[in-house]
């Protein structure tokens, strides 16, 4: 096959989890899926923040691009004000917007970018940099579409034969395109690498069992979904070819930090000696950080796991711990495909081979 | 603390899941705990059969139990055929009772004591058959409770000071006593060598999050639920100083089969240098059979799966794959606890030392 032929068959998205539309910010509601396919309107940064805090938008490049749009929507907000208050108020918005999940780093990346626009325009804001502002939002939304369809190349160019394993969700809905590791394994589908795609369900918020596979059923693409307690069953099986995972935040030295239970994955796939793969944009790595134990996990209520129960619950309080992400260092990473290129084993020096040195 | 005192202050079961009153079998419904606890009373065989196969009782050794007295009942309906047809129709009821859950070698290994019994005979069914085969159905019981007593003792004098994770449920609702597992982590807390259990929740059935919480509950022993996924990081945290299952069987090497998940955490114990214990009575033991590879692992109905989504179902299907255990290889176990001993890093050897040559 051809390059250009390789291309043609690249995979579209079929869903878009955010839009911009007449001034509104547009999100399919990924709590009532896979049941009911909801649009919620966002008319303000606060109903952007409740959203991104309430999982109607996730996945760490979606809630990038959704901040981003918030941002434009909190830049509106204060544009009655005198320049002083405009900044000060926006501020607070800003950073209320940025603090609704902690853990991914493409959402403080998307609203810094906009940010330091709104600081060297020196100006009161005015339409006329709403219009920039907007403009900016929709470059990071197309970049990630872009990097998606890169990393899908990539990606599958690592595939062998085989199924995948995968975890969480990391496909349309989790970004501005075809996904990150759900793009190298559509994409690996249409090649005719991938036979099968085993989706880890997820828990405790299921987004394997709910978004994953209602993206691989929009994508015809064969697939099981198991409880994440039998993934090593299903290695030991010898079944699986590779796990593909995305990424919340990547420090300098190569660590992810990513979706509950990826760690778990990782290690697993050493022991049954299958490779590893994590698939994130640039956008995702925080050079600032040098390992990911540094940043910040994200603790969400007892209710998102207890809630499994229904009404069947007992009398006394069932003490819960719910860490939203979890940390696999790099050492169990084969290697992390990013737009800019493949990086095998990543470590500090590599990581700051192609993303530091080749760009300057 | 002498011998005695320590014995004196070993926990008592605090709920019978299982019991024989006025001829019928009583079991407490597992199905709907923890919000109510219901007792149902099993008067023919077939209903036995059937809260076996809905997991009304569940956990190897308390099938066992449960199976025995079903014995009993089915030998109780053939009484008033002729000699040829009881033994025909019984051999048909003892067949449906024990497949009713083919991995747990509990199960079969009851019943066929009491079948070994009824051919012994060699005279019609009668009363006086029916009260020896209550006898032997009860002493299994007792037996199983004392089992429950040794193991929790010899396992008690393994364990470091620290936490202790544990999976599915293994307490007083899986056994005839105060449990496999839950016995030893349960009597360590007695002895302030266990400050914490942290249970995983236990996909799909959530026997830890349901079962394990609400005995721990009733222990007044400090716990959290977490899902199955968190183990690995929690693991990583080093708060954890063992890891504790029970078996529903375990081969003549040492393999064990056991609630699916149980192998993955075997696998990440490994990798974060954590001890991984199983505790099972003798009557676990299939040496029959010289690896767990070639026991059938029960698949189960893919809506136990599904159904945590509750009503947001999507209007396509989700396969699913289910296997209700897994297989843990004897290299990742750092020993079993049995009421006959302590079996450190088992292999065929030191298992056939333990139980066939001592005893003989």
């Amino acid at each position: 096959m051809s390059r250009d032929e390789r291309t043609s068959i690249l995979p579209a998205s079929t869903a878009k989890a955010v839009s911009w539309k007449e001034g509104k910010v547009v999100l399919l509601d990924q709590t009532v899926l896979p049941s009911s396919e909801v649009y919620i309107e966002c008319t303000t940064s606060e109903e952007v923040m409740a959203a991104i805090k309430k999982l109607v938008v996730r996945g760490a490049p979606a809630i990038g691009i959704a901040g981003a749009y918030g941002v434009v929507l909190a830049s509106q907000e204060v544009i009655s004000l005198k320049h002083d208050q405009q900044l000060e108020m926006l501020d607070k918005k800003l950073k209320l917007l940025e603090a609704a999940r902690p853990t991914a780093i493409n959402l403080s990346w998307a609203i810094s970018q906009l940010r330091q626009m709104i600081l060297s325009w020196q100006k009161p804001i005015s339409r006329d940099l709403l219009e920039l502002l907007l403009m900016q939002a929709k470059k990071i939304h197309n970049d990630d579409l872009n990097a998606n369809r890169q990393m899908a190349q990539l990606g599958s160019e690592l595939l062998g034969q085989g199924s995948i394993l995968t975890v969480c969700n990391t496909g349309d809905l989790a970004t501005g395109g075809i996904g990150t590791a759900f793009g190298v394994l559509a994409y690996g589908y249409r090649l005719k690498k991938v036979d099968h795609v085993y989706a880890c369900e997820t828990r405790p918020v299921l987004q394997g069992m709910r978004l994953t596979a209602w993206e691989l059923n929009r994508h015809q693409i064969p697939f099981t979904v198991i409880c994440d307690n039998m993934a090593a069953p299903l290695m030991r099986s010898q079944k699986i070819t590779a796990v593909i995972a995305g990424a919340d935040r990547i420090s300098a030295n190569g660590d992810v930090a990513n979706k509950i239970g990826t760690y778990s994955l990782a290690v697993l796939a050493k022991a049954h000696d299958i490779p590893f793969y994590v698939v994130a944009p640039r956008s995702t790595f925080d050079l600032t950080i040098k390992s990911v134990e540094e940043i910040p996990i994200e603790e969400r209520e007892h209710e998102e796991v207890l809630s499994v129960l229904g009404d069947n619950r007992p009398p006394y309080e069932i003490p819960v711990w719910n860490p939203a992400f979890d940390v696999t260092p790099h050492h169990l990473i084969s290697a992390i495909i990013c737009e800019r290129g493949v990086i095998n084993y990543p470590n500090r020096e590599k990581i700051n081979q192609l993303l530091v040195v080749r760009q300057t």
